[in-house]
């Protein structure tokens, strides 16, 4: 058997080298967050500067996105920050080895070549990706290495916190007044627009013969279904849009991803090779679907109510250090539990987001009120113009996205048809009973508002092994830029041009709360009881919202909060040694918050 | 030549097994950073219980540091969540190759054993570690995997918020008044500290023949000379210690962190084969410590003091959202700047935080200073109790530490000698002109208080190629781990025992400012021309510190903040056109910030 050994032409030593080698990759990965950060404050000063002189054609996501594509280009072209890499092809040196799956890691043997006799070293490798032989070239790889990071920092990292934020600034009265409707656009919505997206480009796909699976579609449908937040809430809060159309578009857009999410997960893990529909494995998979949503949602916010438990009826309000990072913690354990148990962390996170609001916010003390929500403000902000210049930088950067002009422009119409045939369907069958109507500007509107943004590009930059998954990659990052430029640019003008009632054009009490942080406070721990500004107490109308809110009021506020009436109050007198238990010494006292 | 590639048995799909294969690491991601978590809320839940019952034998760090051991003994011993990787040998294909140093990457080929006319597939694996053939067994290797994360996360995520929270959370006042006795602890003591222990190591391991270089031990030196304070700071705060000497402590292990980092890395660059000392060679250590230190300082001041001109000419208050996140991202570029340039981030952190303590924090809205404030003491908190309990998880479960009894005694001894033999003669050396004297109880304190923490830590896991780095990094732990119960443990009762005046034995105007914010912010805004209550203007005793604080009020704070006098009325006329452009329209109006 020949010396299987790598050989070395000059001598080293390993300390010298790992030292070395150490110094290299932390002067890399520095220099990459620079970057970064130093884009990211760009990016407020323009922000700063386009606020400051009123200027709304180009809203932060989307000059975040042209900052990133423009340091992607840079990269690309001007090859800055290149990685000297080799790579050499190995085989194992046991030739009758046989395993079930490649192995995690490597190990290489080296030895300095004239010295036989010298210490060999053996040097550890650890498996990162798998592709065809003959799919990728060198070159590409080298960049990528510079700037790819791992999917497990968006989805561990950087969503959580921006999803976390949705729920827990979440203007409880607007949202809650269109819940109804909210969650038809989410559930119905969303399903419906991942079919048609998924069927309408099955066919085109098959008519131009481009060799798609029906399943790689409808992972598509799901997860291009998911609609973006950020730009639209921007847009909708400078210019104090009517609030109920506020309600209903960022309401949609913010549990649309949860939704999008599942969707995707349980079509993606559907046996890879059927292309014939199975109706038993269908409803297995919707079934599965539901599953996974709701327990999800229990799951957040049981740890949602555990805080604001453990916030009652401990003093941890004393040390608001203690209290803050309590209440941090808690959250993103609802993400992680969520996670570890195979539900979906983000709408964990995001019912834990608003039970945090709801209940635990009434709990903390004045000083880790204002610091949470601007902790999590501020953190969510930075997470998201973070995710929108990757997004940008990747266009020209990534190894993983592989560009098909004709699928791209087949997926732009899909979309749309796919947004437009859920929407005015699902708003007439909702006029039937809605008051108000939702009129037939705001109907246009909403189809308008469907851009795409950080979670759609996170699903699809997730798994890229195969051709057919680079090209959804492409032309997911693709449908972000475009969305968030244009219909991002022309919310403005487009809520001028079909006469959406904003800014003064609406009544002051009517209007949507300021978002200074006072007038959020004052907003978040008002009691539910206030009717509503158009006289009618929005909870009288159905059964099933009725008999929560009281629900709410007589056992969960009661038992998560101080609020008054107490458990004491409500609860039948033989629960009443377990309900002094949960009556905190301000409840007894009779005072309300 | 043979087949060159790896036969699996089994039929399998690419995208398959790279869905299962991010699947299977996602779970395994997501239950560690779950189990640091929970941890975190035990932590904070305990430290609460602690407060709130007064029980003060055992503090945070310490507290943590337990839980870290038991967890990590619990993963050792019950193979908790053992991540099932393998292993095979590899050599080239190319049985000729020779290369200068190892590759980067490895690229395997991989094809189904009965079908030799399936597409190929290759996997690429990148380098993680290097060692000598027969040192390390394969077992260890594979727990080492779950749980060891990489040292740049310290570095570029961790340490900086904790480091930048010192210098923005300084209590000024105190600290200046201290600040010649303060940096003589730091520059002389430090290099002191870290010559006399590498020395005695030298000398006791020649003895016993334990096979160290000189390099290696005065590296040691270096890294152990970096005090905590951490626990230190919480006790001190809690019993309401003398101020002086809880500047003279604090200030010392928040500053010799910056020295410690940079001796290391000075000593470590050293030309690695030397055991005779050129004294040229020393001396051009010497100069490079000086000038990376000094132009680390100078970085950090002056991305501080950017920080502060930016705040103060726009109107960037108005948007706090924007502001607050400006001033987090500019304190984090202040680090990175630093580490690319090759400077040293941590130095450049600390400068960064006190300028923006000194200058921007007075241009900053009520909100921004009190989320600021706020954000960056959880994110410490939180940094800090992370890698407590990592330190402790790491002595069971880390495969690069390597236990040597007769060594961490030695060095043990070597500490405390070191300590002692640079506090007692600077103390003597300072009281000639210092008033007031640093008493014998309080020098006794000093010594007592040389907790060793993160950074000594985190300086000893950078590098563990060789076993002498291994045998460091294992006795770095144990130091931070004993250091921190018994010395921690036990500060409250050596304070009585010393008679250290703290809580009510201290007149009231002269004690401690309370740690609540409002009180924080108080003394923060505070103009610095109040005399301190011992009656005499601190900045009367020496020549330089008084030309700095005339530069200061001169010239600096007319600059850099809002306050009055202005530049206008400082500067000569000559100077007016620019000094105009640098004067605000509140400097304009004439009213104090």
């Amino acid at each position: 058997m020949k010396a299987s050994y790598l050989k070395l032409t000059k001598p080293w030593l390993l300390d010298h080298y790992a030292h070395k080698r150490a110094e290299a990759l932390h002067r890399l990965d520095t220099l990459i967050l620079l970057t970064f950060i130093s884009v990211l404050i760009v990016i407020v000063l323009t922000a700063w500067l386009f606020k400051h002189y009123r200027f709304r054609f180009v809203h932060e996501s989307g000059l975040t996105l042209i900052y990133g594509l423009l340091i992607g280009f840079c990269i690309k072209y001007f090859d800055i920050g290149l990685w000297e890499s080799t790579t050499i092809d190995v085989a194992p040196t046991n030739v009758t080895l046989q395993l079930r799956e490649p192995p995690d890691y490597l190990r290489l043997e080296v030895k300095e070549k004239e010295q036989s006799q010298a210490q060999s070293v053996s040097f550890h490798y650890e498996l990162i990706e798998g592709f065809y032989a003959d799919k990728r070239k060198k070159d590409e790889q080298k960049i990528e290495q510079k700037t790819a990071f791992s999917p497990e920092i968006f989805f561990n990292i950087l969503l959580p916190p921006i999803i976390f934020n949705a729920g827990y600034s979440l203007k409880k009265r607007n949202f809650f007044r269109n819940i109804g409707s909210i969650l038809a656009f989410v559930f119905v919505g969303t399903t419906v627009s991942c079919l048609v997206t998924g069927i309408l480009l099955f066919v085109l796909t098959k008519i131009f013969a481009m060799g798609f699976a029906f399943q790689e579609l409808l992972v598509f449908g799901a997860l291009i279904s998911a609609t973006d937040p950020v730009t639209v809430l921007s847009v909708f809060t400078e210019m104090r849009v009517e609030p109920d159309l506020f309600a209903l578009v960022f309401g949609e857009s913010a549990l649309n991803d949860a939704v999008a999410i599942v969707l995707t997960n349980t079509i993606d893990s559907f046996s890879m090779s059927t292309e014939t529909v199975d109706l038993n494995a269908l409803l297995g998979a919707a079934l599965n679907f539901l599953y996974v949503f709701f327990s999800s949602l229990l799951l957040g916010s049981i740890v949602g109510c555990l805080t604001a438990l453990l916030t009652k009826l401990t003093h941890i309000a004393d040390h608001s250090l203690l209290e803050t990072s309590l209440f941090i913690l808690f959250s993103y354990v609802s993400f992680l539990l969520a996670e570890v148990v195979q539900l979906t962390g983000i709408v964990a996170v995001l019912f834990c987001g608003i039970c945090q609001a709801h209940y635990t916010f009434n709990n903390m003390s004045e000083e880790s009120r204002a610091t949470t929500k601007q902790f999590f403000h501020v953190i969510s902000f930075l997470s998201e113009s973070f995710i929108f210049c990757y997004i940008g930088v990747s266009v020209f950067v990534a190894g993983n996205q592989k560009w098909n002009l004709p699928f791209l422009f087949f997926a732009m119409i899909a979309i749309w048809i796919a947004r437009a045939v859920f929407v005015y369907p699902l708003c007439a069958f909702l006029n039937l009973k809605r008051r108000p109507r939702i009129a037939k500007n705001y109907q246009h509107m909403i189809v308008f508002s469907g851009l795409r943004g950080a979670m759609a590009f996170a699903l699809a930059d997730r798994n890229t092994a195969t051709e057919n998954k680079q090209i959804i990659c492409a032309t997911t990052v693709a449908i972000v830029v475009m969305t968030v430029l244009f219909n991002g640019g022309l919310s403005n003008w487009m809520i001028e041009k079909l006469g959406i009632k904003h800014g003064d054009q609406i009544p002051n009490e009517y209007s949507l709360p300021r978002t200074d942080s006072a007038g959020e406070e004052r907003e978040m721990i008002e009691p539910v009881t206030t009717p509503t500004s158009s006289g009618q107490n929005p909870w009288d109308k159905a059964f099933l919202p009725r008999k929560w809110y009281n629900f709410d009021a007589n056992f969960m506020k009661p038992l998560l909060t101080h609020a008054n009436p107490s458990l004491m109050d409500t609860m039948p007198p033989f629960t009443w040694p377990i309900a002094k238990f949960f009556t905190s010494d301000r409840q007894m006292a009779g005072g309300s918050l």
